[in-house]
């Protein structure tokens, strides 16, 4: 069994790094802040003994070795980047557990098989640089390293002269590095543990992501003069398309999630008809032909409202994400390992994007999900239980020393 | 009849003043521009023989004298202030209107027995200082001297500041004035006549006016992780209120008017459930009775939309202008002055304030409408025909001499 309170000590000390007045954790990748969190990580990975490397990227990798180093590594991992508004929890928890079962390995003087890995991905979150999960994303080849190098922020500066400012550009070709497995610890970002007082979320795979721009263009007049019959109302149009964006999930359940998150409508007066909205449609599914069902039947019911109301409808595709089913092997493994401890436990399924979606394409992968506090992430409130944060990371542990061997 | 160039020229002259790239003007009130477009009108009046006084709220009265000055003034006007992307006509067309009837009365050596007076309005518009109409509201004492003074602009300018600036800060006391009876011309600012192929809208009265701010109040959420059956989605809520705005201006037709023009959402991000929308409600009718029993439906449907969803629905009054029945006197000039001149015309509501609403709390009045282009204004590329310019002063002309008496 892990060190819980060495594991919440750890995390409460990272999390003084970016530290804001309500609690939460504002540590944007790149920054100094970003540079002082990984500095002190490497530290604790170099007092228990674990080996550094860092790649083109910025990706930390910290080893123990094993007895057989030409064994490829068990790893796992995540991220200690935050949202501007983040929580100490989201990431971080997934790097410090990992940390955490190297030091309970080296307490008990346990020696695996395989090499064991504990990475941390650059800019997981995507809040200061897009896109999201770029680490991992550059690892799997998803996308060059030249595109996420050349991404900016608001105010012009790009990954790549960050990450020499903050010396954490290293020489590793990203991606080059077989892995025998990853699993990796999250706090759950929803309220569905919490809701089923469960401890453990035996995490399935990962939901499929559509994310389309949606456009609709009428004509901009006057509220008062103009009759009801004679207008092209833009607002009134999107607000049926809006709706039809949760029908579509309620259509496909239980996995379908349908959300309009972003609006903005123009001239957004008063006393104007607007004459163009702009909203933003998040889709997702746990397999990619539901979501794309999903898709065609919102982009289906928008044409039909565009012929019925004469106003211009487009929906454009922004980005869009695989659905992942994790490997039998790993989703097994979770589901012994939290049995064997005497967990509660339940199968799950991730609603977010995490960096274990592009490292399922390399290896078998696997998640455990812990509740955090009403399903709140992305928030300065995000909490989590210590007896939650200590289950997770045994969980872990036994999942790991299952696929690493003793 | 008057002289339609001679009135189109002053028109476009006007208008060179806060010209615009695109042909429009932007001469908001009590700018360097609206002390400019004021001097010029007023230099018109005097060259045109018309006596000039300017009350406190810098409201421009130009006079000719008739046979009998003992009797109130038969009165006409508009404004010249423009909104910041207005018009060539609207306001404008109203006043310069008034001065084209007084330079043909006096090509046509005309004297009337009760004097003839122009009036132009300060800050009709309201885009630079709240509340609209502000000059013709001052004068009919719906609100103050003072509360008028005191509204200051983005930049904190206050009303009385910018008067004083401009030297249009006068000496008489507002609505220290009886008046025998108002008339306004102005562009419809919306299609029906235009729709109907007619010349002269004979404005029966203008619609009465509700606006509201509607918040919705639910639980920010990660779209991903929180399945459908959890969220307390704002966005949705609000778009079933949006669309019930709609619903009850179809239900009391013909003149029920509903508007949904300003929508923020928050945090608006593409991957967050809202957890707050704030949205504007415009709601018109032709009688009071039809305009509250509207903003009844709207705010029943809302309540109930909340007691089902479990969110917060708050409805706060921001505005109202009661509905008003323009004076039968007044009307049936303007229907008679339209038909002895042999202009297509048909009977028309106003649905847009105007400084008319409240001069019809001290006189008997009445409007007169013509057709604009595709029903547009406060637009740079609104636009109207000289040939309705010129009708819509032909009946003020007759509108007036009637009133005034030969
Ligand atoms: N974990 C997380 O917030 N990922 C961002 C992408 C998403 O919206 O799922
Ligand atoms: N004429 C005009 O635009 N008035 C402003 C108030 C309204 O929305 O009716």
């Amino acid at each position: 069994r892990i060190n819980g309170e060495r594991l919440w000590s750890s995390l409460m000390e990272l999390a003084q790094i970016g530290a804001t007045q309500k609690g939460g954790v504002c540590r944007l990748t790149l920054t100094d802040l970003d540079k002082q969190g990984r500095d002190l990580v490497l530290g604790w990975a170099r007092d228990a003994g674990m080996t550094v490397t860092i790649d083109k990227i910025g990706n930390g990798f910290m080893r123990r070795a094993g007895r057989n180093n030409n064994l490829p590594p068990i790893m796992t991992g995540s991220h200690i980047d935050t949202q501007p508004t983040g929580g100490k929890f989201d990431g971080n928890y997934g790097v410090l557990a990992g940390i955490e079962v190297v030091r309970t390995l080296n307490d008990l003087g346990i020696e695996t098989e395989a090499p064991i890995e504990v990475a941390f991905w650059t800019n997981e979150e995507g809040s200061r640089f897009v896109p999201v999960m770029m680490g991992s994303g550059v690892f799997a080849k998803a996308f060059t390293l030249e595109h996420a190098y050349a991404a900016t922020d608001t105010e012009g500066k790009s990954v790549k002269g960050e990450l020499e400012r903050i010396g954490y550009i290293g020489t590793q070709e990203p991606g080059d590095h077989p892995i025998g497995a990853y699993f990796e610890t999250h706090i759950e970002q929803g309220p569905v543990l919490e809701d089923n007082d469960v401890t453990i979320g035996v995490v399935q795979g990962v939901l499929g992501i559509r994310w389309f721009d949606c456009t609709v263009t009428g004509m901009e007049a006057h509220a008062g003069p103009t009759p009801m019959a004679l207008r092209k109302d833009a607002m009134q149009v999107s607000a049926r398309i809006m709706q039809e964006v949760v029908a579509a999930a309620l259509r496909h359940a239980p996995h379908g999630r349908g959300t309009v998150g972003m609006v903005q409508v123009f001239p957004n007066s008063r006393n104007v008809i607007p004459g163009r909205v702009k909203f933003s449609i998040d889709l997702r599914n746990s397999t990619d032909a539901l979501v794309d069902q999903m898709a065609d039947e919102v982009k289906a019911f928008a044409a039909k409202v565009a012929a019925e109301s004469g106003l211009e409808v487009k929906i454009e595709l922004v980005s869009s994400y695989s659905a992942i089913g994790f490997h039998a092997d790993c989703v097994d493994a979770v589901a012994r390992a939290a049995k064997k401890l005497g967990y509660s436990n339940m199968p799950a399924v991730s609603g977010a994007g995490h960096d274990a979606v592009y490292m399922a394409k390399l290896a078998p992968s696997g998640m455990i999900f812990i509740p955090c506090k009403d399903g709140i992430s992305h928030n300065e409130i995000e909490d989590a239980k210590p007896e939650h944060i200590t289950a997770g990371c045994n969980v872990l542990l036994h999942a790991m020393l299952e696929r690493a061997g003793t």
